[in-house]
């Protein structure tokens, strides 16, 4: 088995690819690499298995991936396209002492401890329910031998990071899915990473997100060897905007899996 | 057009069917009924549209129904597999100006208000955000010419009611996705109804839930002229349930419309 895996659950931005009510061209496409769910990433190690975010639909992205093993969940940031899945995170609390580690800035924590209240405070805790336990992120954290860093970013008004996947001492790859600028000493963080995984959300710029330009431009300041970008919107279209990138720069899609 | 017009945008429970790491008969059945979303319905009449409760998969069940209005939402209690699909509600206040209406019992309100607190507040009101307006439910209350009638049930903990539709003095039908029992009074607001759409879980007892034998005592109560079973779990596989049942009951399934 490999050291680390990725497998995109989503790519898609809040309202997803198509969007409600939509005909543009990509909404009407037939590529399945224009189908993008909300935004989260499933991430497996020799030791344990954890996913980033569980937007709405977290259920349809664990029955298309077939996922069987959670042992964690870890939060970028509490916009609802990123949290409103967590109640089906029950399915993996089975046995019944069974338990779920959340990992999140402790603002976040907050957000989800407020949501789903009756979850934390056990007042819904009936045979098989979710059992969350709150594990506040006041700095680096390690789930098995992966060594876990988040990285402030700028992302309008909710305190947000990305997460650095590190282990035995090399930086493997950096998730940002959700930036409009990185915050100071982010960069430095993040030096000699191998894999850049970025915020890219469509050519025209937006106040809480990275455009194309943008987010190139970021690519440049971290150096990786490859870069993809993720919360996709429908101005994008994959095949036709995917040409016009670098070569080491790709547009991930829903089912992608990356490995080190 | 008729008069009203029930579209079943799911018919599960509040796991769905399949179930994430079930391999039962039902979770590996081609059958298409046997693919449920969580419960919901969307109602449409000569003057308006709306939406009865919006789970998770609230934004799937709309592309798949290519939904393109909708008037307001109405909630028969908050269960996360009943509520968290309401930030995708916001496709439908497009443009800026237009508001959604929420009906809901106070009880309901609260916590939807609590849940999507930066939603009711406006702390994230962005261009085309979502505009919810709380209806806080009293008594009946009027959508175009349709009568929406509250129908108290017991449901476990949380205050809960299915709706009667009723059109120029007419029971069309009545919607109770989620019950033990009727509350008093409930029985005698519907005498008369067309059609009963109730929650029958499956075979096996439920503390919250209506079994298949339940389910049909209390069909017997209300003597309606048809019945559709809904909020259906894994261990019913359609094929084989709905033909124990007796002809004027149905078990219904995701994308079934009914009319009056």
């Amino acid at each position: 088995m490999s050291e680390l895996q990725i497998t995109f659950l989503g790519t898609g931005t809040s309202v997803g690819v198509p969007m409600i009510g939509c005909d543009c061209e990509t909404c009407r496409s037939t590529d399945p690499r224009d189908k993008r769910l909300r935004s989260s990433i499933y991430v497996e190690t020799p030791e344990c298995a954890f996913v980033v975010d569980t937007g709405p639909d977290f259920r349809t992205q664990c029955l298309r991936e077939n996922i069987r093993k959670i042992d964690a969940a870890v939060y970028t940031h509490p916009h609802m396209d990123h949290v409103t899945g967590f109640d089906d995170l029950r399915r993996f609390t089975i046995p019944e002492e069974a338990v779920m580690p959340i990992y999140a800035l402790p603002t976040c924590l907050t957000v989800l401890e407020t949501m789903f209240s009756f979850s934390f405070n056990g007042t819904n805790r009936y045979r098989g329910y979710l059992k969350p336990v709150s594990y506040p992120v006041l700095g680096p954290f390690k789930l098995g031998e992966t060594e876990i860093i988040p990285l402030p970013v700028q992302h309008g008004k909710v305190e947000t990071v990305g997460w650095l996947f590190q282990r035995h001492g090399k930086k493997l790859c950096a998730y940002l899915s959700d930036m409009k600028e990185a915050l100071p000493g982010t960069v430095e963080l993040m030096r000699g990473v191998d894999t850049l995984i970025v915020d890219a959300l469509r050519h025209t710029p937006h106040t809480t997100h990275m455009n194309f330009t943008e987010a190139l431009e970021f690519r440049e300041a971290v150096a990786p060897r490859q870069t993809w970008f993720t919360h996709i919107q429908c101005e994008i279209l994959h095949e036709r905007d995917e040409k016009t990138l670098p070569p080491d720069v790709r547009i991930a899609y829903d089912g992608l899996k990356l490995e080190w």
